[in-house]
Parts: C-alpha cells; sequence; structure tokens
C-alpha cells in the first residue's frame, strides 16, 4: 500500500479516514506497513551542514536517510576496515559502493551507514535490504566504478574517502565528498504522533519501553510513546571524555582514601544524573541497570591515548605510579572481555561501586519525593549468573573480615530490584534467582553470545561463510534464534515457579523486530525496551500484532 | 584407611588378600581411596637431573611430587604473575611459598605446580588442598620468610626465582635453587596394573576412554587401562616448533597453487601421525577431532616472535608480502577467540581444511586396513552450533559458484561422525543435530564457560571474591556445575529421542572427577575421556560406583 504517497501522508491520509468515520482505528493501525514508520524516522542533514562540500546531485532513492562514512568498493574491504576500525576505537562509519549488491553482501550493509550503487532503483536488492535494515541507499546509474575509485559527474572518489549520502524522503538525492553535519529528522508537526496514540490504544497488557539515560533521548523516547525506561545503563554517563578521569582516579588510585574521594565525585555526577532522569520520566518506571561494563573499557586503548592520559595524570598526586598504572592497566585485560569481569561480577570483587550507584539513585529518588515528584526507579543487575550472587547484592553477606553490603542495607525506601537474564546458567536457574528478583529482563545481546557461543564483535568473520551456504536463520542478532527463544520461555516459566507475578521483559537489539514482540506476547513477557527511534516500530508492531489476534 | 603403609604398599596388600581368597575383588575395589592412586601416579625427579643445583633437604611431605616453577609469596602476586605469562606466551609453572594458607589461597593452589609452607604438616591446609589438585606440597618449618624473600638454611630465594620442590612419596624431601628435570613416574613392577584390571572387571556399560595423540601418551592410555582414544586433538600435532611453519604457510600463501602445497604437506604429516595413532590403538576406538583452535593461535603472538618469522619466510617465495602478512594477522586476532571462528566456523570458512584432514585419516586407515589391522576412527567435528552446519561438512552442499565437500565425498569407506556438544544452542538442538551424528561428545570446558559466560583464561579475577564471598559451588571447571549438568541431560535425552543409539561421552577437565563420573552413569553417558594420568582413577571411580549401586 506505498500508492506513490510519502509516508507521511498516508498516515495522514489513514487518520482522516478515521475522523471521517470512512474506516475505524483498528483498520487503519492494521492497514499501515510497519516500515512506513522507518521512512519518517530517519536523520536529515543539517541546514548548512554541507557547506562548501563537492556536490553531485540526482540518483533514484532506494531507502531515504542520511548518511556519511568511508567509502569501500567490496564487502569484504568493507568488514576488514570496519573490523580495524573497531579495535582501534577508531569512527567505523563506512558506506558500502557496488556497481550491484548480492545476498553476499548483506553483512557489508547491515553493518554499513549506506549503500551507493549503480544499478537498479527502488526495488533493487541494495534498496530492499537498506530499508530492512535501517540504511540509506542511494542508486546512481551515472556512477563509473573502476577498480578502488568512483566518479560521479565532476564527483571522484577512492576508497576510505569520506562522502555523504543525503535521499530525502522526498524530493532531489545528493552525494557529497567529505562529512556532513546530521541531525535528527524534524518530526514537527509529523501525523506520526496522533497515530503512535492510536496504534498504543490497541496494546492491551503490554508495554513497548525505552533503552535510554540522556535528556534528548529520554525525551524523544517519551514523545514516541514509550510507557517507561526498560534499560537506563549507567557506564554510558562515565564515557564521556570529561567523566572518564574521574571513573579512572577510581581504579587507579593508590589509597583508600583517595578511591573514597574518587567515588564520592562519581556520586555526586550520578545522583544528579538520575535527578534529572527520574524528573523527565516522573510517574514512569525507569530501570537503571548498575554497572556492567568491565573496567578495562574505562582504561586508554590505544598506546597513543595511554600516553596522553599518562601526560594528562603526571599533573595529579592521588594515582599510583606511572608504571604500576601500566601494569594495571594491562591486568585488566582479558582473554575473553565478553566472558570476563564484566556485569554483577565487577560487584562482587568490587562492592563499594555498586553499593556507590545505589546511593545515587536513592539520594536523587529522596530529592525528588521531597518535590512531591512520582519516581519509580528499578534497580537492574546485569549478568547475573546464580541466585546466591544476587542475594549477596540484595541482601548483603556477614564474612570473617569483610562484610558485603547489600542494596537493602542502602535503599531506605521500598525499592524494586530485578536481575539481567543473559547467561544460560541464569535461565536454568532462574526458580532460585527469582526469590531475590522482583523482575527479569532478558538481555538478548549476551543471551544470543553465550548461547551460541558466537561473539557479537567477531561474527562479521564466520558469517559470510554461513550466509554463503544458508546455515542460519537470519542473523541471531537481528532476529531471535529458536535457541534464545526457548531459554527465555524457559526462564520466564522457571520465574514465574518462585514468583508468579514476576515481571518479565527483553532488552537487546531484537526488542523491535516484529516477529520478536510476536515472541514477546505469545510467551507471556510483560514488555520490551528499545532504542528512542525504535519505540514507534514497535508500538505499531504490538498493536497489529494484538488486533490479528481479536 | 592409611595405616602408615605408602599408596604402593596398601595395593599390593589389598590384592596379595584377594588372592589368598580372604576378601573378593569388589571388597578390595571399594576398600582403595581413590587419592592413593595419585600418590603413585606422580612425576618425579630425573635421575642427575638436579646436578649442580643448591639443595637444601628435609620438610614435611604434604603431597608427594616434583615441582619446578618461580616462587610467588601471596596467591595475588601468583595469580597476577600467571596471567601475565598466559598473556605473554610464557612459562606459568609457579610455586607459592607462604608460612601457611587460607581458603582464600586455594585459587592459587589450583594453578601453582607446588606449595612450600612453613607451618603444618600432613593434614595442614596446604597439604590437603594440594593433593586435592594434584599438586606437590612440602611443609618447611625451618623456612623463613620475610617480605618476598625466604631462606631455608643455605637457600635463599626471592619472588620470581625458579625452584624445585621434590617430595618424594617415601623418603627425604628436598628444596633445589633452579629447575631440576622432571620425568614421569617410573611404574615398572608396580601394583597398580593388576588393580586397575581388577577394578575393570565391575565396570559395566561404561568406558573410561582417554585424550591423547602422542605415541607417549597413547602407549601410557592404553597400559592405565584406557578402551579408546576419546579426543584425539588434531591441532596438537601442529603447534611444534618445526611444522607450524607448514600451518602458517596454508594461511599466508598468496596463491591457490601454494595453497595447496601447503595442505599437500600437511595432509601427509597428518597421515603419518595417524597412521602411527591408529596403529598404537588397533582394536580400539580413536575419535579424530578436526582441527578446532582458532588460526590466530598458528600465528606468532609477540612482536619479537612475529619479527623472528618474518626473517625466516623472507627466505621462502610462496607467501603473501611482508605488510600483508601483518595485515593477515592483525585480522585473525579477534576480541572473544573463545566466541569466534573456532571450532567448525573454520571448516565453513575453509572447507579445505577439513576436506585434507578426512583425507589424511581415510589414507591412513586403508593402509592399515591393507595390513590387516583393526582401525577404529571416529570422525568429530567440534563446536556444532546446529543441524545445518553439520549436515554440510557430513553430507556436503550444492551452492551456486562453490559446492561444499562432505565427508561422505571423500571418505571411502563406512565411517563414525559424531559432534561434540559444547555449546547451549546445540543442547536445544540436539534432536536435529542427532540425525548427522552417531555420537555425542560433551565438551564440559567450553560448554561451562558458555553455559556460565565465564571465561576459564580470566575467571582467576573474578573467582578470589567469589571464594570469599562462597558464591560458587566449587570451581566450576574442576566440578561440573549444575545448570551444566542439566543441559548434558537434556542434549543426550533429545539426541535420543532422534537416534536412540546415539553413542555420548564426555571429554573436558572435569572428566576424571569422581562425581562427575556418578553423574555420567546416572544420566546414562557411555563413557567418559580424560588425560593418560586420570584414567587410573576414573576407572577406580567408575568401579566403585558401580558396586555401590549393584
Amino acid at each position: 500500500m506505498n500508492n506513490g504517497k510519502s509516508a507521511e501522508e498516508e498516515i495522514r491520509f489513514l487518520l482522516d479516514q478515521v475522523k471521517q468515520g470512512l474506516i475505524d482505528g483498528a483498520h487503519a493501525v492494521k492497514a499501515l506497513e510497519i516500515s512506513r514508520f522507518n521512512e519518517i524516522l530517519h536523520p536529515v542533514i543539517n541546514a548548512g551542514g554541507v557547506e562548501g562540500l563537492p556536490k553531485w546531485t540526482g540518483g533514484i532513492s532506494g531507502a531515504p536517510g542520511a548518511a556519511v562514512g568511508r567509502v569501500y568498493f567490496s564487502s569484504g574491504a568493507l568488514l576488514k576496515a570496519r573490523k580495524l576500525a573497531l579495535r582501534r576505537g577508531e569512527d567505523t562509519h563506512c558506506i558500502l559502493v557496488l556497481p550491484f549488491t548480492l545476498a553476499d553482501d548483506v553483512k557489508a550493509i547491515e553493518v554499513a551507514a549506506g549503500v551507493l550503487t549503480a544499478q537498479g532503483g527502488f526495488s533493487a536488492h541494495a534498496s530492499v535490504m537498506a530499508r530492512q535494515y535501517g540504511k540509506v541507499s542511494l542508486v546512481a546509474p551515472e556512477m563509473n566504478i573502476t577498480g578502488k575509485r568512483a566518479s560521479l559527474g565532476a564527483l571522484v572518489f577512492g576508497e576510505g574517502d569520506t562522502v555523504t549520502l543525503d535521499v530525502p524522503g522526498s524530493g532531489i538525492s545528493a552525494v557529497y565528498l567529505g562529512a556532513a553535519e546530521i541531525t535528527e529528522p524534524n518530526l514537527a508537526g509529523s501525523a506520526l504522533f496522533d497515530f503512535i496514540a492510536l496504534a498504543k490504544g490497541f496494546i492491551k497488557n503490554f508495554q513497548i519501553r525505552s533503552n535510554a539515560e540522556t535528556p534528548a533521548d529520554l525525551e524523544r523516547a517519551l514523545s514516541f510513546g514509550a510507557e517507561g525506561i526498560g534499560l537506563c545503563r549507567t557506564e554510558h554517563m562515565f564515557f564521556k571524555p570529561h567523566r572518564i578521569n574521574t571513573f579512572r582516579e577510581l581504579i587507579l588510585s593508590d589509597s583508600d582514601a583517595a578511591r573514597k574521594n574518587a567515588l564520592e565525585k562519581i556520586k555526586v555526577m550520578q545522583r544528579d544524573d538520575f535527578y534529572r532522569i527520574f524528573k523527565i520520566m516522573a510517574g514512569k518506571d525507569v530501570t537503571i541497570r548498575l554497572l556492567d561494563a568491565p573496567l578495562h573499557e574505562f582504561m586508554p586503548r590505544s598506546d597513543t591515548e595511554l600516553m596522553g592520559y599518562l601526560d594528562h595524570i603526571s599533573r595529579t598526586e592521588t594515582l599510583c605510579t606511572r608504571d604500576e598504572i601500566i601494569a594495571r592497566i594491562e591486568m585488566l585485560n582479558e582473554f575473553n572481555p565478553m566472558l570476563g569481569r564484566r556485569g554483577c561480577r565487577i560487584a562482587i570483587s568490587y562492592p563499594e561501586i555498586y553499593a556507590m550507584q545505589v546511593r545515587a539513585v536513592f539520594e536523587a529518588v529522596q530529592t525528588l519525593r521531597d518535590e512531591n515528584i512520582d519516581v519509580r526507579p528499578e534497580i537492574m543487575i546485569p549478568l547475573v549468573m546464580n541466585a546466591a550472587e544476587l542475594k549477596t547484592i540484595v541482601f548483603g553477606k556477614r564474612v570473617t573480615g569483610a562484610d558485603y553490603t547489600g542494596i537493602a542495607d542502602i535503599a531506605p525506601l521500598p525499592f524494586k530490584v530485578g536481575a539481567m537474564i543473559e547467561l544460560p546458567a541464569a535461565v536454568l536457574g532462574a526458580a532460585s534467582i527469582a526469590r531475590y528478583a522482583q523482575f527479569f529482563s532478558f538481555g538478548t545481546n549476551d543471551l544470543t553470545q553465550t548461547t551460541l557461543g558466537l561473539s557479537r564483535d567477531d561474527a562479521a568473520g564466520s558469517m559470510p561463510a554461513y550466509t554463503h551456504y544458508d546455515l542460519l536463520e537470519g542473523n541471531p542478532f537481528m532476529v531471535l534464534d529458536e535457541g534464545v527463544k526457548e531459554l527465555i520461555s524457559l526462564g520466564v516459566n522457571r520465574g514465574r515457579l518462585t514468583r508468579p507475578d514476576l515481571v518479565c521483559g527483553l532488552c537487546g537489539e531484537q526488542g523491535a523486530d516484529p516477529a520478536a514482540i510476536r515472541f514477546c506476547i505469545d510467551s507471556g513477557i510483560d514488555y520490551v525496551s528499545c532504542s528512542p527511534y525504535a519505540v514507534p516500530v514497535a508500538i505499531l508492531a504490538a498493536a497489529q500484532i494484538q488486533l490479528e489476534k481479536q
């Protein structure tokens, strides 16, 4: 049901029909293709953001949006370059440039920012796949590709050059040599919001929440109809350049006093963050995931970065020696960080970190309650492996020499605590874990990695051959694997054996996939949590699935 | 039942009693403590292997054997040093030196070669734990420890110094400054073999196999009563210095012709290895695990090693350029190698490697059959994730452009193929996987890593805190985790839904643990496979468990 209308036009048309009583709301919700939402939600080029960049205009819109990235002329070259960039902590945005794409190129499209091809049109493989994966696609029949160089009129670019693709939903597309400034879509006055509200009315006993922590993302999630925050990642607040050094102080301090001082500084920052988050989300659930990232993620990665950092800290007094810092950083490195000391394992080794975070949460809660603001925090413990861990983190433990201070020893108010279920062991032990958890949140990214024994960051090495021989139902990081689904169902059922009113949610990349939402509804899962821009799609999918079942 | 007798004396006594008809065989087998076998099976110092090393004699034997390693004066320092050594590919043998040990030191004892303490005796914590983990322990009350230095009479050593502990089963113990040459125990004339034969007679419908590939280990496994080889690791044959460069040629060749040439050279080596293995194991099952290790394990690890290698190959002609070699090696590195391209994923990317290995196996089989030798090979595919993978590897696949050559396209004779079940996804998909597998081998090391989301190589970072707060039933890499056991049972049951006569085995570090053997017998598993020196212990444990059930 494209009919040559833009997505905005079609949504407006459907809403008008409902308003005029020509169709009912359910019909309108069922009639809209989910992919049309994506067309409205794509990013655009800033006004003035391409000033001075060499430009070519024309081509056929394959998938709308704006994308900036380095150019590669084969999927292999792109995947290789991206892997190196990942390893070096460099920018990973790439543009795939090819005469046309084949099934084998999907793995590159999936990780690229955009695709520029010479053959085909809106229905070409590249365009269809780009729309499916939410990527930008432009077909430019005028493009000449020779080896690792391409020309588009006067525009000439080679491998590794940065280009910008600008493919508006309607109007003329453009390619720029260089990086344009990109901004989120301007949705002011869009009928999207009314349509979301219409669709939400058909969702019963199921919620769409969002993964967000910055004020901009929280506001966006709310405007898109999110019922709460299902995943607020507390480490994201510390990866900001002006804050990361405070976190490093915590790890590299040479005395308990210095460590306590660093903890106190971090607590104040976190408390202020939580205050803002809870205020924006007043009246709605906010699930705070305590620190999950391994500590080495906070350390300088490259030698250059390390030298810069050592140079910076030579002016401070509280840290251990330069050699000791280098040794500590080396010690934090792991062979398999995915399976290393992260998630609540950090809390078991360094109980003071979670204690600080819980204090920050409840100090913010107290301030807001004093202001008569309705705050609904939930504390979520990541990477739980067994019930003994969770019990200790929640209720503490008396041990000769050093007690463990639990959340219950700190939180002054009734509070909700839940477990992320993202390891097969946690699924199998779910009945015991549910004794100490009021909710489960299934982390599908990590559960997929452990169930399949497949690292998300390294999968690109194997994927081409698996695609070639058709050995996977789909990319398991986009579409939930059957084994992962079985484990999630088992976890829900075992958890509810112990706690019949256990709330269960799903947060992970796959959360906005309509098939995953169907699985969640069928399995008695209470909510999914996805990125803010995916919330409208998830709402529409959930509404359509529930309408279909009526 | 120690009675001051050495283990050898006790075994001889029990056998005599049986011979004289005073007790029956079952009684003798039940009467012997399993740990007594370990006492006989410990390594000893070579004759003349300590020539010229400064020596101290005396002390109380805590756990017999001989151990060489670098000295550390705290569990933390030892674990740290070992982790660095692991990362750098250096020797990881360490000796823990302390006044006495506490529960928290177990994690260090577990990975140390030996323990030297000043307080206590045979029943001290250090001695008990060392015996439990098969480590050497000596108690030297004369030892003075001051900071990171210790003195034993005239012998003085500091952190990082190499010492040798020599603790014979009977006789005077010694400590040497420096590394002695160590050799396997001399079992000529030991009553152990008769006792193993006696115990084996009580094992019904259950086998003890061994993990082995070198002639010495195969002979040893046979002499210790192994019924077959449950795990013959084909990559171990390539880590030898004089062979690894041939394998590198395969990965770094610049042309198909050069790659084919390298493959052919490797095939000849493997064929000759398999010939020797099958000949030694005539009449017994030999399970050949095809390549499992990720390709980067064959590459130079340190910069020094890389420079040495580049220097070496500059004299050959068939490889790609120096820069391309460095780039290829960098590309092979993975963020999480445990979850990367290894196991049968290598075969899906590079089908020619398994094809070469299968050719090598069956050429060796053919030669031996021509010599009228009874050969019983089984081909085992590691890290199977789903049935589609295994089906392709076994039966091949016709794909436009490039067919996949399966084992069935190569093997000229009826052959047995099985799957290693070491990922939760494989357990969940076991019913489908069993369509293409005549046997399952549960790899408990990897299944533990994926189920718990815990890397074996990195676990030392978390373990101290987990031990301190008592959050694990035991070290999951020594004692099977409950979740892992549930998955194994599920895999056995699902596999036998499809194939009622599916043979199931267990290979992994935990295989020789009596509790694991009990679990295997209770779960209908047909065999365990463990290291040659663990075979006698496993046989005695299996016999005792089955006698107990009668």
